[in-house]
């Protein structure tokens, strides 16, 4: 039989302890949803107890139906000294209703005494006491060893005996946790084959990325008997963040055959990775393993080689069986080949000697010294490419626009704007206001082209970057605008590159609309084909 | 004795195949310079065979004297079939002139025979010719066992005969590559462990973070017998990238007491990572363990509790050992605690019961939901504060600006701004063009102020930032702008928000200058105190 990881995903609780973090309701249901499709075993939302919001997040979960993950909500043993049921935190963890909770107790000695100030005795009565209560009211309970590794160094005899404790209370799981993130792979692999041999219970593993090793120390736990991760899918978290999970899954799903999500999902896991991102309004970081969208990015001239010849030569995996894509990057180590891969994408005439190659390479390294860089934007490279070769014809054109803007402000809109342009010979002027300059040309530009074509309806911006090439010279220097583009279906990002952000901005606004309208164009031909 | 391992820093080489990277001359010298004063044992400062720019880089260096580091020239072995004196890379990567060279050769049977396209035999011949020849040239040579770890796996007998080979022909290191990425901790520990019980030489490590295992797998390396590790200082390369000796070197020299760079330099590891990712125009990641900006942030209510105790208790090392340091941040789960802290600082009288308090965390908390984030914007955060408390006089009051911008552009600069400001009574009227109207204004500005305080013109920003804060709103929606300044000594961050980008640049970019205007006038307070 397959054997089973269980995955527990803490971006709502632990994930939310990161720096720049902050979830709205309608944030923290979208990634419930989101790591519900992908199938993780729990979803641990929130710590109803320290933080209100969280309370009343569990009470908008109960109208939720969850196909595959169980709720896990997440508190303290009871206060020293107190009576469980009358324990505020406890009765807020009670309320949250929750099928699962995880209860994280101290296992080493030094915290116990210095930062609960309280005996090692009482400790071990919280932990029984409060896992006892939650199994009496039918919950599954994961008791989280916290700063088990640390407690264990320090003082194994107690950490196993707080284990031992939570395990005859009836904790489901013992999480082992690598609270601070200092513990090297070796030492957890040792610690964990210890508490296997000597403790009969489900065995996890939570670990932080403080020594850049989280990743590695979960799976040395694995290897040594643990069989229940604790992670956050894009791995923020407090610190360094936690074990990340986008990497996790791949590693043991596809290259150790565990089972931590179901098989039909791991062509997901970029998707969700993206998806997370969004919400949680992070970039996803481009070098993450997998799920990266530098995952699979090649620009050495002989890597692109090696893996043209065999896949395998230079990927560790395939990276469609996880939704992801292989790349070839432009760029002056890229060399020739990658180049010519890419033009012939867009015509397969193409040969990689012939003169319009040669005029394409020569027009993008005018391009890239200026400061473009096309490796984050594939649209305005498709342009360039089909302007150069002849296949192409600009949707409209610019007569002029003039923009103002002041302070202090009259009221309503800061900025206005003027444009008029032309298309098919026919003309069109119009103004509008905006907040702000770019806000203001943007509406004017399509209040003008939506006469000519109302799918622009549809088009909306979702980012754009401001980027100072050259920081030397200060707000003279180049900048580099990418804007991002949806119409709901599909997401492109263009570039465009000047000393002036609002010549930028409009440079990559311009090719925003030039490729929507173009794939719109694809679409209509492609009906006639 | 404390035991050594020498560190090779790539990021000239395999650091310059990570997308989003192209280093100019000065920004290599730079890099070399930073790397050698950290005190690492080689720099792999280029590929002079396939990347004719790098073999002019090798000719720059020629005048350059490294107090600590070894320059290392890295090539193939000879292709097949030729003659190694008359091999065109080898030529080139003599011609360097560098007193070690990195030689990589084929260790995994299928790449021998697939993508070289040449024999078992002929392949151990490469390897052995063209290390025989740099030995009888005087050079210091590291083999770069590409793909060893696929290729063991794959066939053991050949590729520890590979390396054998290398090292009967007189290689100084053997540097066994996961090229890939692909390996698990246990495997190359086992691996690794083989090779050292076989092959009499000094063994090295250069692993990929496909996995998100490069460092882990350095670490398993170094446990069984390697003494020589190769990766970038930040951690930038090919896909992934490549493992991160901003990471290794503390984790080796803080907590196994090994050394890997001069003890007294190990503070400097913050600011090496800082450096060269300015350099490399590439933000530091926020959560790189260590070096990050995150890497000691807490959040969480119950950690900064648990930190102030203890600091021990959520932090694995002393942050100020690497030249890092402690961060509060500030946020609904952070707690009145730290947001009490932070204020103190500016004015250790306020108790955290004190009115004054609670009507700064009312004011945060207002603009906060507006969109402000001050987690990454101190200065401004410090300015709130003091006007809360009345500690703070404006050092400039503005009357007016106007900005004009407009397309097609007339000869010179796109956009003008007019200004008025007034200091103590006095005004000043001026105007002043710029590539762009933040340029525009941001230089009107300036020479109107510079009539008052001459100091600002030591002051310039190195970069901006612009973040979409609620993207369904597209342009309409609120933009958040960081300004980054520097004097030349110090850096500073102030943040602006609104739904104009004009708007919100000014906001940071007053802050900006009343920061340094207000960090001046304290300098000269002491000077009386």
């Amino acid at each position: 039989m397959q054997p089973r990881v269980d995955i527990l995903d803490s971006t709502l609780r632990d994930g939310a302890q990161a720096e720049g973090i902050s979830f709205s309701v309608e944030d923290k249901l979208k990634i419930v949803e989101a790591l519900d499709d992908l199938g993780v075993a729990y979803i641990e939302a929130g710590n109803p107890g320290s933080n209100p919001k969280d309370l009343e997040f569990f009470n908008r979960l109960r109208t939720v139906t969850l196909k595959n993950a169980k709720l896990v909500a997440f508190g303290s043993t009871r206060r020293r000294d107190t009576v469980t049921e009358e324990d505020n935190n406890i009765i807020a963890l009670l309320n949250a209703d929750s099928p699962a909770v995880s209860i994280f107790g101290k296992c080493w000695d030094f915290h116990a005494t210095q930062i609960l100030q309280t005996s090692l005795e009482e400790n071990l009565r919280m932990i029984a006491d409060t896992i006892s209560f939650f199994k009496s009211k039918g919950k599954e309970v994961i008791f989280d060893a916290e700063h088990f590794f640390d407690g264990y160094k320090n003082n194994a005899a107690y950490a196993l005996q707080a284990l031992q404790t939570a395990s005859e209370a009836g904790a489901d799981c013992l999480a082992l946790c690598d609270t601070n993130g200092g513990c090297f792979p070796s030492e957890i692999y040792e610690i964990v084959k210890v508490v296997t041999a000597q403790i009969d219970a489900k065995i996890g593993i939570h670990t932080h990325n403080d020594s850049g090793l989280a990743v590695a120390n979960s799976i040395m736990a694995v290897e040594a008997g643990a069989t229940h991760i604790q992670g956050t899918y894009t791995g923020f978290g407090e610190r360094c963040g936690n074990a990340n999970l986008s990497t996790l899954i791949p590693n043991l799903q596809l290259k150790r055959d565990m089972r931590c999500i179901p098989a039909e999902q791991v062509i997901n896991l970029t998707y969700t990775a993206r998806k997370i991102s969004e919400i949680a309004n992070l970039n996803l970081y481009k070098r993450d393993p997998y799920v990266g969208n530098s995952a699979f990015a090649h620009k050495g001239g002989m890597h692109i080689d090696g893996v043209c010849k065999a896949a395998s030569s230079f990927e560790h995996i395939d990276p469609t069986l996880v939704g992801n894509k292989r790349r070839f990057l432009m760029s002056e180590v890229a060399g020739r080949k990658t180049l010519v891969e890419k033009i012939r994408e867009i015509d397969p005439n193409i040969d990689k000697n012939s003169p319009e190659a040669e005029q394409i390479i020569e027009r993008l390294k005018e391009m890239e010294h200026q400061g473009y860089q096309f490796e984050g934007a594939e649209s305005t490279f498709e342009l360039i490419v089909r302007k150069q070769l002849g296949k192409y014809k600009p949707f409209f054109e610019l007569e002029k626009f003039q923009l103002m803007t002041e302070q202090p402000k009259l009221s309503g809109p800061s900025a206005s704007a003027l444009i008029k342009v032309t298309v098919d010979g026919k003309s069109e002027i119009t103004a509008a206001e905006g907040d702000g300059p770019v806000h203001a040309l943007d509406r004017a530009l399509r209040k003008a082209l939506e006469v000519f074509y109302p799918e622009l309806s549809q088009v909306h911006l979702t980012d754009f970057k401001v980027r100072v090439i050259d920081s030397n010279r200060a707000t003279a220097a180049k900048v580099r605008v990418l804007i991002e583009s949806t119409d709901g279906e599909s997401v492109w990002t263009t570039v465009g590159v000047s000393t002036d952000i609002i010549e930028a901005s409009w440079i990559a606004l311009v090719d925003s609309i030039e490729y929507k309208l173009l794939k719109e164009l694809e679409k209509k031909i492609k009906v006639y084909l």
